[in-house]
């Protein structure tokens, strides 16, 4: 079975602080990764035209980031079948509520998988379980890096336990 | 001077009870008007190619409604150099805000021309008004209608007086 | 390559009418379902253990369906690595942004798809989405369901030039 | 043909900072531009006066910026038949919420087309198009323009390739 | 010293309902009301006049009502040193925060006295009350007012107890 | 005819930075002011004998400053006949929108007068306005303070076609 | 140890039909009740009175629901060491927005333990929770309300097992 | 009767800065208090088994702070009779509001004591007034403490008195 990219696709390159989150923790599971601008209103049809043969050309799922009246996410939703995350984006105005309503708000048949505002992180995780579903490796790195968030919690209530229970 | 036609796009037929009010509005200015049924996300190349063909189809204007993650206005503004009317539709949750925000707060580069939430009537006064800046029968119709406005305010103040304050 | 299943969790046997959408897609495309009433807060042991059981269970994807200070859907994402799609449900009060921003807002290395407010139908579109991804038959009968889409609006749109255009 | 003005009326000169991008572009367009403060509460007189002759001095287009409960815009609207761009501008409270609503929910009758929160430069643009209607000169300067975001997209993601993708 | 009216201005006479209750209060107290239909916007000249003009007219305070971008009580305001009550009304979207904020978010120099959405009985008493700083009777109607309703809480909770408490 | 006092009382005295351009806007206009820092909540009985004595102790308006659940005005509101104006403070939350609403949505029979979110000076002109309905001097002096303002605009209009129109 | 009651106060008569909830609720838990009408606004006197009284006369617990800007907890929680719960009622405007931040939002040193809008039943089991800490009689009552509300969904899910899942 | 402790939980150590103001609080007060980082996505096991396990540990109150999808108050009360006590808190985007609806607006059942966003002061008073039900030395404490805040406002007055008004 063959292994299925991401494409992390960004509305603007000053989405890029946010999106780099991603982009590393893609990485950091092992998962090829293809990183691009690409605007739903700049360039739509470099946009369309790469969500339309993303999955001919070996990718399993795109994230998309876009702030404001954020189209992204779902124009390219619109030309391919492949599941599509959204990562809203806060802007300077609206503390990200348009972002997120522009993001998740889709009508019936075309679906975007929003995550929270800004949650590049959590893009990739959920890129990386949509991809582990039939990839038992990836699986067992998503339980290694649950397992991990758990221990850092423990020793975090530890050293809390050291400093200010006594 | 050749006359422009308006283009009344809505996202889907359900629109059509708000996006009707345009369509009556645009024909008692005389103004020739085209309405389709075109999504940003089923039908995204038919309403990519209306738009990019529009202005060499004798279109001045776009008049875009839709509702929740409401994208259909900006994608037509993406093709075109013609204004873009964006009518948010309200849906079953959220009173409108989500089509208001995805409609308006379009990124730099690529306005569209929002109007209030279901205001598919100012819609069409809006399209005939930017007809009207080199069209002086129209603005000379948007003059008369100002007139009517004012005249029918003052004939209901003027039965108030006769109900209300004697 | 085993065919994975689906659970269909509501928090509250009052969220069926919206959820029923889903489990009809979800059938529709021939996807094994499970359906399952089961609360974060009211039968906490039975749903944490049936997430963390999903995998070796048979199940590829998780959708929840949960109102107000909607829980299910992160509560189930704690205690597995499968994609978990949340369905936010609207309620008698503030219109279905508490369980929007309740599904959404996860905090990192815990992500929910967040689909639209009541959007049933598209949490069943975006899991056959992810099984899809090694699914060929699934994302098969995903392109012919957007060419219908397609057709269909198409098909609305004539029938309008038929009625409004002349 | 006359080529039409473009009036830029701010609120308060605090909003010039926002403003003075529409006025640069309109500018770089080569749209004759004239600029004022007025205020709908202060200097209503002046503002309405000028609105209601705006037509015949040879304007086009009347763009407004307004912040809090930002009447400026349908003030003006109420005066003319000219197209008329509201800008909300953010203030220290709200976020920009108030002066979004304030400008766009305008009642049937007076349109106010408005942009994004803060969006000058696209309301310049969109004066830009609405002249352009009847102007090919300036549809080919919004054409270019168009090109030119385009090239520039297409040049960031080519630098980001060059430094993240490899 | 010369008992003050009160003007109740409304922006549609679709506001009638609501504001019909200001009208019933003011009578009740015994002061002299004169109730008009005038738009901001659809009869700007008549609305500015009568504000500019209310003070030698004989009035004390303006009482204005309006819905969606509620630009009336902040026009009125502009031409009049008299207190001016705003009233939004809540129309058929965003549940009257749209006419709230478009009321109350008044820049400096230009107050508007708001109170609740579709408060019109409280825009009464405060003129009332605004009235009665001079006015011995009025403050003395006031006071009984004020016990009457005392008094109905009391035997509203008086026939509580007789039915739930026992 | 006696001249009535204001009273402005703030919540906290981490008010006072707003409060005091009410103190200073109150005083420019020659009224007799008293402020006071009271509290709803922590000298809850303080407040309502304030409140209660405000009238024979010869005030004629309360100005009231609040923050977050911002009770003060109301309870002021609820032991006098006097109008109180209502200040809404923003503090480190939700923008002012919570101590808005707090103010503003009183339930008939006790209006709060609210003025915009940190509108101190506005208060301070509301108050003078309604000290001003039987006060000719002070009306007079509202109607300089409004010339002023013109002047003012005007002015920086002025200013403005010097440096950004040639 | 005697057993405390606990007391309902609501803001206005039209409250009841959800105030009736925890009433019921508390009953059924063998709680003393006491329900009033009493307003923070119209019969202020009476309402810190029977807050301030509240402990000595057997009180543990306060609820107090109302609506709007709902000030009825604050007020009531400024006259008590009892812990005060707050049910915000939504009203005809804002979906219950106002009251729950008017309740919820309190300034520091004065807290109101607020439910959910219309949280009625909740109010009471949060009470009876309160009275249960130290009251094992009540806690065990408690726990067999968990008990069965699990017994309920579990049945609930089992007949949806039979007609769904087959 | 034994005292019983206060359990403060925080869903992430970058919570603290908030949270160490409930902790010093319910210090102040000489209540005994354990403090952990549990969090109900990372740790939840570790977390039920603590709610579940508190009431025979000897706490009588849980206290829950945690932001944005903030799920960690409702999944401690799911687990417990005790009372839970949620407090919100602000994180990056939304300004508070996910968290306090995700906290407050439970679903009937599993009620959370809901506090204002960042009230940790508030939420550790609010445990001082449960205890304090059947505990005189507390309710003692509590009353001082209310006492010292009226001294404090009037201290404040005072100063202000020396300060602004003469």
């Amino acid at each position: 079975m063959e292994n299925k990219k991401v494409a992390v696709i960004m509305g603007s390159d000053s989405d890029l602080p946010v999106v780099q989150k991603a982009v590393n923790k893609l990485k950091s599971f092992g998962i090829a990764t293809e990183v691009h601008v690409m605007s739903a209103h700049r360039t739509p049809a470099q946009a369309c035209a790469f969500s339309a043969n993303a999955k001919e050309n070996g990718f399993g799922v795109i994230i998309a980031a876009a702030g404001k009246a954020a189209h992204l996410a779902g124009v390219l939703a619109a030309h391919t079948t492949l599941p599509v995350i959204g990562i809203p984006i806060k802007s300077s105005t609206l503390d990200g509520l348009d972002a997120l309503l522009a993001t998740v708000q889709m009508p019936s048949g075309i679906p975007v998988a929003t995550v929270a505002i800004d949650g590049a992180e959590n893009a990739a995780i959920l890129a990386a379980q949509i991809l582990g579903v039939y990839n038992e490796d990836l699986a067992s790195k998503l339980s290694d890096m649950k397992a991990e968030m758990e221990a850092k919690v423990l020793e975090k209530d530890q050293k809390l336990q050291e400093s200010i229970n006594q």
